[in-house]
């Protein structure tokens, strides 16, 4: 069978990370992706470090697979241009500020009466709507207005970020939801829909337990370190030779965790439930490092995974790039520059599909406008294609 | 039009955190959720705080508007409704450990076999394929594992969890997406696929700018507090009640800075470009506060907010419940008891879509087989439905 997405076009007008992070979602499932960049310089990520053999390494690892054509948007002939590849889209998605397409004629409305089948994916900092859709927004303002930050971090110091930028990331994860789902929609109404996410919101959406804490007690939760804010123990430990995790998320796996650790704490009344163990969780954390500390983080991890309690390293990214576990499920893949050599390594697609091929390397990343005349060749029907 | 969902039946197997954060965006988007529950306990988020008039806030966060049917998947009463479900279905949900559906008699390859159509969703702690696919894994396992610890809390100190659980979450979000994807590609084929996503793949999925920079430097980043590792100024800074963020993340942006600062520091060769300004990233930082520190946060937010700077308050979750921006665009909603009252609030629906309703409440979260009478009635067919 082919790709899940296959025959399938999507016009990108998206630039740094929510948007094309979902162009990518999109281009690794088997759809054709046309981004178009403004002339000059293209999207401000191709000037992001780091950089190798002059070229982003950061533009590559989003961009990969996904094919180029610089357009003025503002000039007659590249608005000619832009409007044929509407006409062959199924999907567009953008990340302008809100108002700009409006004012380029390319807003919603405009493009739903002249093509009604095609779906409009907007993401945005705070959306559309509301009173500041306007305002401009990077992933560390909503991060931090969104309630992320505050979490986040050691008790009793400043709030810390989240390493990876997940006010975009999950912001454009919500954007390719929306449009698959109007995908799916529009086999049964021939109608596309416009979807418009906004990074802020999609940060309370991931809020989780916070939300559901701050609803019930009127109290927000703060931060908690390493540790999980209502189970215990559920947080990092030190052996003799670093930090590892051990994750008992229930009485049965805390019974076997003071088996493995010759702990006799089982049946200790200050230990024996949940909430006791969240009560008494320093203490605890205590007497496990009394034990942890005597030997090394791979004794604790290699004895409590064979009696079956979840553990594990803290790993440092490029641990994470050499972890079995990982290459064993292609989740490290070359992009390849135009010879065809590796060029990069980059992230591979974690949605693991049958009869989908799983691609071991991914097509380059395109050069400022490098398919402009395969892209307007497939425009006059010479290439097949739609 | 109805929701882009509508007439969708998810048979949901799963529990705890990141399948259930998969069904509720189907059933935000009009699909029926049939969840399928183990007698007597269910879900074991149904034991999680808080709780509210004897409930589980947590699982009504993540479980409103899902019916709940309770089957003992070994019994064979109860196997003949689950397979009559099947036959109903168009998606099937599971996060068990791997190995556990086949040894039931439901595993990909039977199903497929007996419903074609039937789309299938697995997703756990490591995949069902690779060394360590029978491990167990909870979030906290593959924030460590899966690198994002690493670059997430203060240089020089130990590293943080991330305080949302986006290890299950993210991984909730690409199940989500591969079956949305298939359900499109299946009105194509007429052929459910099998989708297996990974909470460690995911992990990797969303480390972005480390990848790239391991890749190419060899080097793994490390964390960088509440700074963006590759931009300044973009990070929190204090005034004189407390800190906020100022994201400036192009020189343009940097100089429209230094003007409502009233700070000369656009033309020093120090600040004249990013990699300067991250080269001098201390002494900018202490630059910049010696300005904010002389008013408050909302003083600056509103003066360089003005000026077109990305900069916003870090908020607390009680604080972002009630930001008017997030109200305005309906993200915090009620979730109803039995007796139509608001119990709870939760977070909305950030896939904001054209004629779809984007409803202020929810339907509450099931009781444990509090709907088996109303789904065996829809089986046989005296409520209509698919």
């Amino acid at each position: 069978m082919p790709m899940p997405l296959a025959d399938l076009v999507v016009l990108d007008l998206t630039h740094v990370l929510a948007g094309p992070f979902a162009s990518m979602t999109f281009s690794d499932m088997g759809a054709k992706v046309i981004k178009v960049e403004r002339p000059g310089s293209g999207d401000d990520t191709r000037a992001f470090p780091p950089f190798k053999d002059g070229k982003s390494a950061y533009f590559a690892a989003i961009n990969h697979g996904k094919s180029s054509i610089a357009l003025d948007l503002k000039a007659d002939g590249d608005r000619a241009v832009f409007e044929r590849l509407l006409s062959r889209a199924d999907v567009l998605l953008e990340n302008y500020r809100p108002g700009v397409m409006d004012r380029l004629g390319y807003g919603w409305d405009s493009l739903h009466a002249e093509h009604p089948h095609l779906i409009y994916g907007s993401v945005s900092g705070f959306g559309h709507t509301g009173p500041d859709a306007k305002r401009p927004a990077y992933d560390m303002v909503v991060q931090a207005r969104g309630g992320v930050m505050s979490i986040t971090g050691e008790d009793g110091r400043e709030p810390v970020r989240v390493g990876a930028s997940i006010g975009d990331i999950v912001a454009g994860m919500y954007l390719a939801q929306g449009v698959l789902a109007a995908l799916f929609d529009r086999t049964r109404t021939g109608r596309g829909r416009r979807i418009d996410v906004s990074m802020l919101d999609s940060q309370l959406a991931i809020l989780e337990h916070a939300v559901a804490i701050t609803s019930v007690t009127g109290k927000a939760p703060g931060p908690t370190g390493a540790r999980h804010p209502s189970i215990a123990p559920f947080e990092t430990f030190h052996a003799c030779d670093g930090l590892f995790v051990i994750a008992a998320g229930n009485d049965a796996l805390f019974e076997k965790l003071c088996v493995a650790l010759n702990l006799p704490l089982a049946d200790d009344p200050r230990f024996a439930t949940n909430p006791a163990r969240c009560e008494n969780v320093r203490l605890l954390k205590r007497l496990i490092e009394a034990v942890t500390l005597d030997h090394t983080r791979a004794h604790w991890i290699a004895r409590l995974t064979a009696a079956g309690i979840p553990t594990g390293p803290i790993q440092s990214v490029d641990e994470v790039m050499k972890d079995p576990q990982i290459l064993s499920r292609n989740m490290v893949v070359d992009v390849l520059d135009r010879n065809g050599r590796q060029a990069y390594k980059a992230a591979g697609n974690p949605i693991k599909m049958s009869d989908a091929e799983d691609r071991t390397s991914r097509a380059p990343a395109p050069d400022l406008d490098g398919n402009r005349g395969e892209i307007l060749r497939w425009l006059d029907g010479a290439c097949g294609g739609r």
